[in-house]
């Protein structure tokens, strides 16, 4: 069976986002910089139907996570923001028509919803259940792959608390942000020990792989 | 000239104590869990007056940091707790008669009083004008080898805000404590890139290097 993995970007101080993360900017000001490593990689440009991009060791670390995921699992306000429109005219989400995933994504929600089928096989699944019900259907879904939790930080801080992470892999990017959307934001009080998995360094992002101990 | 480095170890999560640090227990409930990977290291035992120990990369990084540097500034937390005796009777700090640092330790503080010369080359200098002048200090004391700025937060900080820091050696611990001391809390507003020098892995403990871009 795959792992359920949680996947993201994040400053050196911690941060996942810039300040001010708002509908208009889902990364707040300037959060674009925690993904700069990305934006030029083949596996990246793929993903976004462009030909092309870099191919090095970050490409191989973002290539290898798209290839082991089976299925997503993220929060609403990755899926769509703020408080885009529902019912009669629903919100079509920040993703476009064709959006990078090319599986199952599954979104936690408060709000119920039939699930939206986008080109390329993604398809967003809404769940009213909980986080243990989206990361259930996810596995499901995955057909043996990894789940790939997204984000955000609060999607990530259910997953570990309900201890249904068993890997955490960070792209660590070098900057101190100084604000911004914390992604570990006091879990307390219970500790969680780690297993260091790998390293994989570049000049422009430090790829840390843990296991969560259980 | 040798670096200003600021060293220190920072669990996932970025905390540097455990929850609810006091003059009874320095580093927060818990936190002696941060420096487990240091405790037998043959540099550690060295310093502390004892001999064997480990010899592993953890211990060459170790041991690296204390031969290159010359000088030490801390904060007054980290001298001695919280709300000592000063004065007649001054309050001696946390490290006993034969301190582990054994060269010369500003101590930022607003309280001023006499140096405190310790045991094997350990003398604590206590600095009133802020911590531009105890780096400053720092340096002329440290004969062109690296300064140290050893923590707390604050002091880490106030250093890295006013620009003081070439570079932050983060000994980053496999555990999500879940609360205690942040060491970056919320720097902003101004943004400091860094550029990864290098990457130490252990089945402890990650260090990780970056130099502090002007």
């Amino acid at each position: 069976m795959g792992a359920v993995v949680f996947d993201i970007s994040m400053s050196l101080d911690g941060f996942i986002t810039g300040p001010n993360p708002a509908p208009e900017q889902p990364l707040g000001a300037g959060g674009e910089r925690l993904h700069d490593w990305a934006y030029g990689l083949a596996s990246f440009r793929e993903r976004h139907g462009e030909p092309g991009g870099e191919t090095n060791p970050d490409d191989e670390v973002l290539s290898e996570a798209f290839s082991r995921a089976g299925a997503v699992v993220m929060g609403r306000k990755m899926f769509g923001g703020g408080d885009g429109p529902w019912g009669d005219d629903p919100w079509e989400g920040w993703w476009g028509d064709d959006p990078p995933f090319r599986m199952p994504v599954f979104v936690l929600t408060h709000h119920a919803r039939e699930p939206l089928a986008k080109r390329g096989g993604t398809t967003f699944t809404f769940v009213t259940e909980g986080v243990g019900v989206a990361v259930e259907q996810a596995r499901a879904a995955a057909g043996g792959r990894d789940v790939l939790v997204a984000g955000g930080a609060d999607i990530a801080s259910q997953c570990l608390r309900a201890g249904l992470v068993d890997e955490i892999q960070i792209h660590l990017v070098p900057i101190l942000l100084g604000d911004g959307t914390r992604l570990f934001d006091r879990l307390g009080p219970e500790r969680i020990e780690l297993e260091p998995i790998r390293v994989i360094e570049s000049p422009r992002v430090t790829h840390l792989r843990f296991g969560v101990l259980r």
